[in-house]
């Protein structure tokens, strides 16, 4: 937690991962961050992974440092709570998260006929406004296709939501953006980030769709190996597998000599033709002969010796670890900085990260849960809509608020 | 295209993905981005995908709507032009986005002295600044363990380079927020965002830590399902692969409709006293009853009659399909307005991608290619650094400069 953000008002209406992402990176730099939701929780509320009771661990982690605010949205009084809170005043404010459908209660039109700057970061599917996920995203740009074992024919969905990460990540970006063009414009503006969209410029900015534009179709499958470089696991004596990866010449330099390979390179070289140092390509085109050196230098070798060796060689490499290594790994949670114990809203107290960089001028703010949901409803609608207790009352009495 | 941060000027000392989408992401909204790098290109400079002509594709497509500027690194006067470009004076400047290493010739205490509020946007691979990279960091983080057929054991690394693009689109939103800090209080800011930082947090903020924590171990592998709800590919009668999700209470009910499931399935939550449409957890944990019903409902029809009955019934699906086919699909690259026919620095011309949302309100502007290496050195020396003609020839004969 830092207060980069400190003083501005943010509304999110959401679920799942992407607008939350957003929301949740905005709070963790000081941003009060509002998030709504239907009474009983959006349809993101009971999502795996669960704890033992029952509550979301996913939930629970997306909503960090966020306030929580419980309407019934089906209501047409819950819903125009909701279009009040988008929209509610202040110079620091009007700025609007989302990933409700563009053309719905919540649309963008709509909205700014009750504040004309609003900003409003719209997290979207596919950009005309039908139904996509990351899962369907990624099967439409091939990577299923590319992903998994050259021997296996049949697509790897991978596991991590990436496209749904970048977009939250993007979104708090754009939103920020166009709040630094409203203090210069005084305008409000619509961003509409699609994944699909998200997903394309991306593939395109990594060179993918040129490539498949000139060579007809695209990358073939590869398993493991690294495109363009040399990189991929290989098995140690004990039967291990490390990654190793050598991009630049310097990393290519430390891993031929950590390995003990200098001289059959230096004669593959030769006979080649080629330098391996001072074109990654070439051990790209060749890895097929180059693969037997490095196959055999691991097998000759335990995890414990070479982890020592390259480390002091400086070689870019990594063990495969499952996560609950990874969580005794000091470098990852058990002693990294970013994560403080927290009670969390399911009762449970665990590690959680606060703010993903780190600002060495600035003193970090510990980690902050996520709250109950509806915590805040009362405390909202009275500071931010000027509610008084009254009405605040009638609300709850027709069942339009909770909390 | 976009002209959000028009005005800002940003210098980008920097190789591979991370930090140069950062600087995309600011270019692509109107920033000035000035991109330095080694005569005769940083090492990502010849990285594949290649043209014939061996320009590289992923380089080209990285570093789109910047200026570029060539410098001899291994000169302590280019490196002391690098210095000066990073932190030359301007209110809306000052800012540098980097993956140099933290403690060489660019560290923040080196330029602070120069420019005291500087903010420095700094990528790293791990937090204690050793050698990390997306694929050494997933294997760190149990990710090829979970990705890939359940039937293999082998570690699947996925192909998508994921925490690059969000370490550079977080990037991007941390150097905004920071300076919207410091137009408040006038503080220079280094934030680092290490990509094993930006891992482990996203992976605790989607639920994977807490999960593993208590369960003891992390997710197994399962696949192409869905964790926690019901999606997985299922197999056509003429042997196509579709993608099914169903996440929500209504994906879920479209599902079951589109394929005439509603009675099997009302069958099987009486015989299992569950119902599927309330808790997608119940789909999840009881999907080996339901697959077999999706199985022959997918077997027993085409892809074609399958593609509108899904698409008039508003399910949540997607064909896998190569890139190759992506490129003729009008939604992701033929008809996307995102995309616009650019001659690039390789000499070729094709269609590339600007900014990665839509404004509405906004008038897009076309994308803009990659600018040659060295192209604009001696417009920034002379622009922003002030250096005169006699000067910029001095620096360009001791070979300092190019371009």
């Amino acid at each position: 937690m830092y207060d980069l953000l400190k003083g501005l008002r943010v509304v999110e209406g959401s679920a799942f991962v992407a607008a939350p992402t957003c929301g949740l990176y905005l709070a963790q730099f000081g941003a009060e961050v509002i998030r709504f939701d239907n009474i009983g929780g959006g349809p993101d509320f009971r999502r795996w992974p669960l704890a033992d009771n029952g509550s979301s661990l996913y939930w629970e982690g997306l909503n960090k440092a966020k306030k929580s605010v419980a309407l019934d949205l089906s209501h047409p009084e819950g819903r125009e709570v909701a279009q009040r809170l988008a929209t509610a005043p202040g110079d620091e404010g009007g700025l609007f998260v989302t990933n409700f459908p563009v053309d719905g209660f919540l649309a963008y039109d709509r909205l700014a006929k009750l504040r004309a700057d609003l900003i409003c970061l719209r997290v979207m599917g596919w950009a005309d406004g039908s139904q996509g996920m990351d899962y369907t995203i990624n099967a439409a740009l091939g990577l299923p296709q590319m992903t998994g074992p050259a021997d296996d024919a049949r697509p790897v969905n991978h596991v991590l939501a990436a496209w749904d990460l970048l977009t939250g990540a993007w979104g708090a970006f754009a939103l920020v953006s166009a709040l630094m063009a409203r203090q210069r414009d005084g305008k409000g503006r619509e961003i509409r980030a699609p994944l699909s969209d998200i997903a394309a410029a991306s593939m395109a900015n990594m060179g993918f769709m040129a490539e498949t534009l000139f060579a007809g179709r695209q990358r073939p499958r590869m398993g493991n190996d690294v495109y363009g470089a040399f990189g991929r696991d290989f098995t140690t004596r004990d039967g291990e597998k490390l990654m190793i990866l050598a991009i630049t010449p310097k990393q290519w330099g430390k891993a031929v000599e950590a390995l003990g390979l200098t001289a059959e390179v230096a004669a593959l070289e030769g006979e080649l033709g080629v330098s391996f140092a001072i074109d990654e390509g070439n051990r790209f085109t060749h890895r097929a002969r180059l693969y037997p050196l490095f196959e055999r230098a691991f097998a000759g070798r335990t995890a414990a010796e070479l982890t020592p060796a390259f480390d002091a060689g400086g070689v870019t490499w990594g063990a495969y670890q499952p996560l609950e290594a990874a969580l005794t790994d000091p470098r990852l949670y058990k002693d990294n900085p970013l994560f403080q114990e927290v009670r969390h809203p399911s009762g449970l107290t665990y590690a959680a990260p606060g703010a993903m960089g780190t600002i060495p001028q600035d003193q970090r703010r510990p980690a902050a849960p996520a709250s109950r949901l509806g915590q805040h409803t009362d405390e909202v609608l009275s500071e931010v809509l000027g509610m008084d207790a009254a009405e605040i009352a009638r609300l709850h009495d027709a069942g339009v608020v909770a909390g």
